[in-house]
């Protein structure tokens, strides 16, 4: 099985970058931001050391860091890259204690790539591993919450260097307030969370995404060099299956209460011609229905890929006339229990019908 | 000239608690509820020293505390009178420094009790001042604004406990976060804020404003006792003079944003037969027109007591059917300079019209 390199240089970032919009399932934002982002880093403070969450010492002191708000608006307001150091600094100074590793909240395109950038000027090695296996909406949405662990204190901070430290009961309550402060700071905001110990990471993160995500680009890169098909390979190496091609005939989004939230409509094409398929997504790709029949929901991954290029689009980039395939993939097992139905299935997001598990 | 003891008992807290809501010019909460915090605590832990500024020595360092959110909320959420003591630990753990006096940040009802309340159980002198002079909606509108000093870092606690320092660069901008964290908090919050030093205390808030109160509570209390007039005393005790006397027709009012907003509609009494009294408010009293000709605006204070008793009444407390006098008084002189003006005047508040001095 190949995993991702030990050591992650400029070149490294192109798989990893593809293969993380892969597992994003719509959301974590931009690739293409989040890929310059982490290769100017690499390139102006060196190469970041990965290693495997079994590798972390029990002692380690770890955040994991990343972005909050609505995707689409990270592109307008790009990060400096400073952020995401100054926040790390505002939640070291509030514990007093500073952090060894930097973690992933989710593999998602940006959030993916600014631990790496993080990690590259830090000079701290990166865990590798994230809080979800894919991307979800909300901050309460990582596993550790699931083990009873406080994602707070969290620190956000916007591009003008205003921050906060919070701290709450409960990740709810932490995200509501979050969002809060993110819709008066514009949107998006960069933050740093979940403080995690060496044996949290090991027991509490879903293990070896980057890993996961350089194999899905990798083999993306390589099906198209091979001419072979892209998608196939796609849905392979994530270990799911094509479950619709078709043509995007409606598209309608908005961005509301700091999340981008809407709803697309496919006509099949070739094997799935006269079918259609409705997507919904809050950041990502919340539950497809094909002829009106649920296929696949949330937790379980639903990914859109160019059908042709392989290419994958995040909720944001779906357009009107695109040619596109959905991939289905199981989740991680663990949002398959009870509690992380409860907090990541579809009645938390208001669907009305029970969870039913995507059988690759 | 009277000036309020220098050790406050159970009993001072009425005329206080009175004249403080007379200043709130209908914002800062309710004073009934203010009242029984700050003599509980009083019971509870002992008189308040109540210090002079010009006592203050200019190495003190000082919180100013109070709630924010919509007044008509505080009424349903009580505090427990345990939130100011957290709050001012989370900020003070935040600075790493023990404060040595407590500061008032408005001169309203709930907003001038809970720092007596928090003096009381802290042990703490309480400076004879505050922020305003009077009552403001936003957390900038304090005379410390003015000089350039910063609103934050400010700490705020909601009544479970979940909390957050904020760092801004602008008080704008923290007024902007705050109020979305305090909509999410449930619309009201216990907050502690403007660090402030002994030299800034002397320069930058508004002297003896518990002193005023204290005037214009006796002032009140001694021409119920005397048979004399008490709409009148007040008046005199605040320095300004009756402007109408009528009956509320009409009132509209809604929470929004964080804020207590609406109008009245008043139909003239007495004096005033025939005329007729629109008063906006958000949370305060924003403007009054007699006749649709401006009467008085904000910065200047204007208060709504009831015309028999004196009582003064919160903007939520207003209603239909009620025998009002509106009294107005000129604001604290810094506040019609132009920076004053621009951050407390008719245009802040959107009104297209240019301020003019009220004259008692």
């Amino acid at each position: 099985m190949i995993i991702a390199p030990r050591s992650l240089g400029v070149t490294d970032i192109v798989p990893l970058a593809l293969g993380s919009t892969v597992l994003g399932t719509g959301g974590g934002g931009d690739p293409y931001i989040g890929r310059l982002m982490a290769q100017q880093a690499i390139r102006e403070c060196g190469p970041v050391t990965l290693v495997d969450p079994d590798d972390v010492p029990a002692d380690a002191f770890v955040f994991l860091v990343g972005m909050m708000g609505a995707p689409a608006i990270m592109v307008e307001k790009l990060p400096s890259g400073k952020e995401v150091l100054e926040v790390i600094d505002v939640l070291s100074k509030n514990l007093g204690r500073k952090i060894t590793h930097i973690g992933c909240l989710e593999a998602g395109g940006i959030n993916a790539m600014i631990p790496i950038a993080a990690a590259a000027r830090t000079g701290l090695p990166l865990i590798d591993a994230d809080g979800m296996g894919r991307a979800f909406p909300e901050l309460q949405m990582l596993l550790p919450s699931l083990d009873g662990i406080n994602a707070t204190p969290l620190a956000l901070i916007d591009e003008k260097g205003n921050h906060l430290v919070l701290e709450t009961k409960s990740n709810r309550t932490a995200e509501g307030i979050a969002r809060g402060v993110v819709v008066e700071m514009g949107a998006t905001a960069t933050m740093a969370f979940y403080p995690l110990t060496g044996t949290q990471v090991r027991s509490s993160l879903v293990p070896r995404t980057f890993s996961l995500a350089y194999r899905v680009g990798l083999g993306l890169l390589q099906a198209r060099k091979d001419h072979q098909d892209p998608v196939a390979a796609v849905a392979t190496q994530i270990g799911g299956r094509v479950i619709f091609t078709g043509k995007v005939v409606d598209v309608m989004r908005r961005n509301v209460g700091g999340f981008h939230r809407g709803q697309a409509s496919f006509d099949g094409t070739g094997a799935w011609s006269g079918r259609s398929l409705a997507m919904d997504f809050q950041n990502e790709f919340l539950m497809a229905k094909i002829d009106g029949a649920t296929a696949i929901t949330t937790p379980d991954l639903i990914c859109i890929v160019d059908a042709q290029s392989g290419e994958p689009l995040t909720a944001e980039q779906v357009r009107y006339g695109q040619r596109l395939s959905v991939i289905g993939s199981p989740c991680y097992p663990r949002w398959r229990s009870e509690e992380g139905l409860r907090t990541v299935g579809p009645s938390y997001f208001g669907y009305d019908e029970p969870y039913s598990a995507f059988i690759a």
